[in-house]
């Protein structure tokens, strides 16, 4: 009882909206019930999930307290709780289906939180065991968890200043961090047309190439499947082979929508609001369309000068381009298995994973603007290493930026990168406590993909592969780095301080 | 010549200081010399190296202008240039004895830069082709290596503030860039007494056990070579066994020179005059024997829950203590082939290579205070954010550290890391180029043993093997980061700026 009066969290607050989200979920999960009762599948599992989001939303709404404020600290708590809970109900139609590896419950949260966190690491073994209404729960979760990213990285976090997101280019920055339920409202509301606006888009463009008879494939389930998780930047596909199972031409469609998903939507809104030049002049944007023509360009002249491959020359071009853009931007197709690529090819690729799209995106990882900052700064220690007494401000677009927010910068690479070490040597550890040998590659490409939400990795969890070849105990701890990875860090650290519940 | 008109740096200076050091030289080359002669050796190795040195020196000396000011430009193109040319008439008795692997050209400054860099990784491979002249050359460029990173650390990189060395303790820091070359006096003659005292300690301590009978193997020449390479915490044996070739209780007398050539000099210095408490209420001093007592006890209990492992209770905690002692403060002995251990126990190992002991000390490495830094700062931003109106300032023994300190260590932190991972990456393509299949984990064992100055990796380079292993453009590559890790990464990297030539 001690423990609970001296908390000073206002926690109802964060439980209202967790149970407002939770009530909310019901109606994407509509959309996967119809569709097996359309195809005359089993529409148990979505009647299941559906049930207990609505019961534990209206709980939790029962539970809240209106005249609780959401501040910062409700703010993490909400977050937290929102990632984990919606993952946890998204799990249930697996589990209920009962189907493949994903019955399992701890491999239907593996598959649920990499959805949600839109990570797109599966341990699905045989696609054809599952009904189109399951696969399809999967794209949608995705495309669901890229909208939450979208909320949280334009209204919650910018105004938290995780990581240096307070950097993020918004009009609409109220610099109050005791206004944050009208904040998430209004830049919901502008963000939301924007990303359904760009998915039809998408469906539209995948499916003329469908009906065209260009690429028989690309039906109207693998249109609104792959717009789904392409401009979510998310990853998970229907076809085991990824974007590898379509032709040429939708491999080249798909590109132009991972790299938008990963475009600032605040900067896309200034796009096509009459402010074109906001995005094309931004520094941020620059560097990242320069990450991808730099790592696409290596690539492609790794593979051209590969003897052991014998691509044509419009097939290097785009197997470089596809998959270095999947990876920079986190979304995690394949074109094709690069992990019967040279050592030299996979490790670019592997560099690529640490870099990301632009903050306010659906992207992952650590993302451009962070990179850039530090790069900038870093070139600033040289130069008053040799003025000590020179006074230089870092700026971005013109605008300085805050020392503190360069610290904050710095100490959020490092940390990301610490935390991916750790995984990485748990993963091997464990492998062999588990008597499955993991070599170092592999699980630094597991550890760097889950954590930083990227999906495939090398090896036996390359692009064609599959999650599932790790010990249960790998996969749990997996489930909580996507978790802590995609909302980047600091919500879930804080929770484990005593100030956060005390002070 | 309008290059060398437009030139802002007094090189004159740099060069001058140079041709200094190099004259010095001499001395020191003349021990290996006189032993040559007393075991009836060529002592021709040492001749030559001597009449380079005094030659190249004193046409340096001709160049320099003693008028010009050794200002923070010309200290850090000094350190750069003493340290590649030390290395390389360091490797000239190699190349004249044109005896084993080492009479290659780069090899021979492989193993020369390894060990003025205090790093110890040898490409030797048949230790007992080689005179025991030369065999002592490499323990002695150890020593003054040793030497020469203890005044470079307290005189000049604390000066400069590299990566945040200025938070170093000193009674003597002037503050003044522009009074470099008195301080760098002062401080010599101050940790000069100190090294050769602990160094004459030592060689009584291990001698003592050779006449009593306890080990006969170590002979006054094996006393005096481990001393050398213990107090500077470099590794470099003429054993090919390393400090496993003698008896255990030989072992544990070298953990404890190990331990005080890994604490700052200026504290060990207040101890004996009269102020031990300035040592032994320092925050970093805490914390670097806290990571010795963290990672040794958990090596150790990985060893004894090992069941392919059979040592009996005294030798499970020495060989722990031994080795974790050996990476942790950089050194790079083994007491055992620990490479024939668990995944688990390399990798902890492995995450030893990354601390390091104490600034102002023989170590390399990132360093305790630069590690307990990063995570008091971190501690300080999950309280602020939550509490994002706090002001508290990151406490070193109880003195608040500068926030420019605490944004320079972050980044020297990830800069560090960034070119350990890219390193690690060359050495598998180049490996994969040049025909020898290297796996990622005895890469990046390789890349942080080499950079960071430790030593030893795994693998095929592990501490029983030999960096031979690796194509002659890897050890090039090698031989260049031991470099720039050694001196600290800025004085290199800011040579590379336009700034640092022009304005
Ligand atoms: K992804
Ligand atoms: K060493």
């Amino acid at each position: 009882m001690n423990f609970f009066s001296n908390i000073r969290v206002g926690w109802r607050a964060s439980v209202g909206l967790t149970g407002e989200v939770l009530i909310y979920l019901a109606g994407p999960l509509a959309f996967p019930l119809v569709l097996a009762l359309y195809y005359g599948e089993s529409a148990l599992p979505f009647v299941a999930a559906i049930v207990v989001s609505v019961s534990l939303g209206g709980y939790f709404r029962y539970l809240s307290d209106p005249d609780e404020n959401l501040g910062p600290r409700e703010a993490f708590l909400a977050v937290a709780m929102i990632w984990l809970l919606v993952a946890a109900v998204g799990a249930i139609p697996f589990v209920v289906a009962g189907v493949g590896t994903i019955a399992h419950p701890i491999n239907a949260l593996f598959e649920s939180m990499s959805g949600l966190t839109t990570t797109g690491a599966t341990v699905l073994q045989d696609f054809s065991l599952h009904s189109q209404s399951i696969l399809m729960w999967r794209q949608l979760i995705q495309w669901l968890g890229g909208l939450g990213i979208l909320i949280l990285a334009t209204a919650v976090l910018s105004e938290l200043g995780v990581g240096g997101a307070q950097l993020m280019e918004s009009e609409t920055q109220t610099k109050d961090v005791n206004k944050l339920t009208p904040k998430i409202s209004e830049t919901a509301r502008l963000i939301w047309g924007l990303y359904v606006g760009i998915t039809v888009t998408a469906i539209a463009v995948f499916y003329s190439i469908g009906v065209s008879g260009l690429d028989p494939n690309m039906t109207l389930f693998n249109a609104v499947a792959h717009a789904f998780t392409s401009v979510a930047t998310a990853g998970f596909s229907p076809e085991p082979e990824s974007i590898g199972a379509f032709a040429p031409i939708v491999q080249w469609a798909v590109i132009p929508f991972m790299i938008v998903g990963s475009t600032s939507f605040i900067l896309l809104y200034f796009f096509i609001d009459g402010q074109p030049e906001r995005l094309l002049k931004n520094q941020e944007f620059h560097f990242y369309l320069g990450t991808l023509a730099f790592f696409s360009s290596l690539v492609a002249l790794l593979l051209f000068f590969d003897t052991e491959i014998a691509y044509g020359t419009e097939e290097t071009i785009r197997h470089a381009l596809f998959n270095v853009t999947s990876l920079v931007t986190t979304t995690g197709y394949a074109s094709i298995d690069f992990d019967l690529w040279s050592n030299g090819a996979k490790y670019l690729l592997f560099l690529c994973m640490f870099t990301g799209g632009m903050v306010g995106s659906t992207t992952c990882s650590i993302k451009s603007l962070r990179w850039l900052v530090a790069l900038k700064s870093f070139r600033r220690i040289l130069f008053t290493s040799i003025h000590p007494e020179a006074i230089k401000p870092v700026r971005i677009s013109g605008k300085p930026v805050d020392e503190d927010t360069i610290r904050d910068i710095y100490s959020y690479l490092l940390l990301s990168i610490v935390i991916f070490g750790l995984l990485t040597i748990f993963i091997v550890v464990n492998g062999e406590r588990a008597g499955s040998e993991i070599p170092a590659f592999d699980a630094m490409g597991a550890a760097a993909s889950t954590f930083l939400n990227i999906g495939p990795a090398f090896g036996a969890a390359g692009p064609y592969g599959t999650y599932d070849v790790f010990p249960m105990s790998t996969k749990a701890v997996m489930i909580v780095l996507m978790w802590i990875g995609r909302i980047e860090i600091i919500p879930v650290l804080v929770l484990f301080t005593k100030a956060f519940w005390k002070s």
